[in-house]
């Protein structure tokens, strides 16, 4: 006997307002280039970053934290041994945790990190579609950052990697493809100038911490966190006139989100 | 027999009037997640900041700087090294420098390192209420970078701690504390979006740098500092549309500041 | 016999023709200051910038790149040897690099390493007057990251020092200076802000880096370079209410950049 799960749109809108009133500590081990949008994204949501990303200091803040992110766009020693202490605190301590393994594929230091943190139990991956191709064992990743294949073509790569993790996995794109034990949604929110603004895709790996922080079915936090982040692009980009002005308008969109707009604008099946 | 000091607005607006004749070389050694917004910031003041944070050069480099800053948000391995460096040589050289314990408390490698430091005569220490009053012995710290405590509350622990320094406490709030030798000063200036844009208390530490660089009195720095950067967050929130364009409003304003705006809005007792 | 070239507005439009329609990518080794704005410029621009700089990693990562950057301005223990293994890197595979010695001259760790890399081959160096004085071992460089010296009085020493590199050497300021084998180009693009702004002149760096990867000659990529950043900052600079707000239009403009704006405004010969 199943339940038919309510519209994910409503279970977004859900999720999106207990990350308002819990404003969830998101710890975040997150690339340098990256890092002062993420805590301004993970800010402007509702949520709480903080970004210790020291051995020493990482485990214990990974036990207190509601959830935690792992992007790996510069991984230095300190930060992946931070990061080995995070994850295995955060298990310990049931703190959900997301992994960006950014650029996975040829690159030799992080690479087989990635694969080593993929069987941590990660409550979500996210990544473009080469990564995740690349992750799942299919491909030798993209080209630096950028995704060189398509979100489709990394659905099998998706299934397969999801029931590895047991959690979700997010193929981000120009539609958005969400995994997880059977299910799958796809977000058809955001817009390209999302991949015209650095960090674009990391901050989305914090802020899907933010609501794997406060719900616990992570293909449901992992699609909410894309409506949501798509949403806001939407609004955003509708008065950008270039990258700048879009990241700084997509900041201002996520801080000022209404549960009516992302009813309303929310595209998600 | 004392004399009367002028009034408080004055001397913030002589101080800030040196800061830009003057364009203080402020050696900053800060975290990754807030770098780039700081040196904007002193930019924008007026100042002229060099982010010199690597062991061997971190020493010579503050004992030429005209201020310095050691904020420890995220104090790695050569980052602590560098710290300890620029700290000898400031003090031997007489450069005044500002510490800014962030979320000092309970995290194991940054905690011990901010007290010891704190003994290492700082100009000026700034923090939020949970960080001042950890650091002057009296509670575990808050929750990560936010506050859980009063600015008020902190007020016997930032005058116990100042008692110690030898130099000015700040305690950054919806109303600013600033504690010295007897004397204390509220500034009323600043915007809640401040906390919504990352770095909003860590740039200012290292505008209080730049003040103290100009103004040996650490005190009339320190609340000198605090009006200033208030009244500039003043002035953006009133055309922000939330706290992407807050960022960007702030660093205009703080750029375009006049000392009639100052004189103006400035509210400080 | 000697054929005229063709005018340098005119190779500046082909190039940056070149960098729209090849998206190079764009390995960056730079500071932690400016890395996220640096992504960003690259990527307004066309360019598809990643930021590798662990040990392990950079070297393969320069042999697949572009175009490669390396900007001295936080250069930890591990980016200093990344850097080490890029340049080495970049030389065996062909990949054109861009030096930048950020406040090379009295700083003890990265003047050596400046010295050390400029023997290397750089197809450009790109500095400030101080800079490319000190490192033609002239003078002890500026104060911080700041020239203290006219971008002609640089001249000779940027002479001199293209003669020993082989390739191009860029003086940036209010004109910029560009030097190579018995050539010279003067660029009167730009604008004052872009000093206000951290980054503005380690983003062209950057910038530069992309130009290289598409034109094989240095000088041609190194004007093309300022000749476009500069044609952007004068279009931001236009509707900028202070460093804040120019950040963001320059990065509007220059994603928004045409051929005809680039003809109409750039200012090189």
């Amino acid at each position: 006997m199943t339940r038919t799960p309510p519209p994910l749109i409503d279970s977004t809108c859900a999720a999106w307002e207990e990350v308002r009133s819990r404003s969830p500590l998101v710890h975040c081990i997150t690339n340098s280039v990256v890092i002062g949008m993420t805590a301004n994204a993970v800010l402007a949501l509702g949520g709480a970053p903080a970004m210790v990303d020291i051995p020493g200091e990482a485990g214990p803040f990974a036990a207190a934290a509601s959830g935690l992110l792992v992007n790996l766009g510069t991984p230095t020693t300190e930060q992946r041994q931070a990061t080995r202490e995070a994850v295995a605190a955060a298990k310990g301590a049931g703190t959900p945790w997301v992994l960006d393994p950014v650029a996975v594929g040829s690159l030799p230091v992080r690479t087989p990190l990635a694969h080593d943190l993929a069987s941590q139990s990660p409550a979500i991956v996210r990544g473009n579609a080469s990564e995740i191709i690349a992750l799942a064992g299919g491909g030798a990743g993209g080209r630096g950052v950028d995704a060189t294949d398509d979100v489709e073509a990394a659905a099998s790569f998706a299934v397969a990697l999801a029931a590895r993790t047991g959690g979700a996995v997010a193929v981000s794109g120009p539609v958005d493809l969400i995994i997880a034990d059977g299910r799958s949604a796809r977000v058809r929110n955001g817009h390209a100038l999302l991949t015209r603004m650095t960090g674009g895709g990391c901050a989305l790996g914090a802020v899907m911490a933010a609501f794997a922080a406060v719900e616990s079915d992570a293909f449901v936090a992992a699609t909410a966190a894309s409506v949501v982040y798509g949403v806001a692009a939407d609004v955003a980009a509708e008065g950008a006139a270039g990258p700048g002005s879009f990241a700084v308008a997509f900041l201002d969109a996520l801080a000022g989100l209404t549960a009516d707009a992302i009813l309303a604008r929310g595209v998600v099946a």
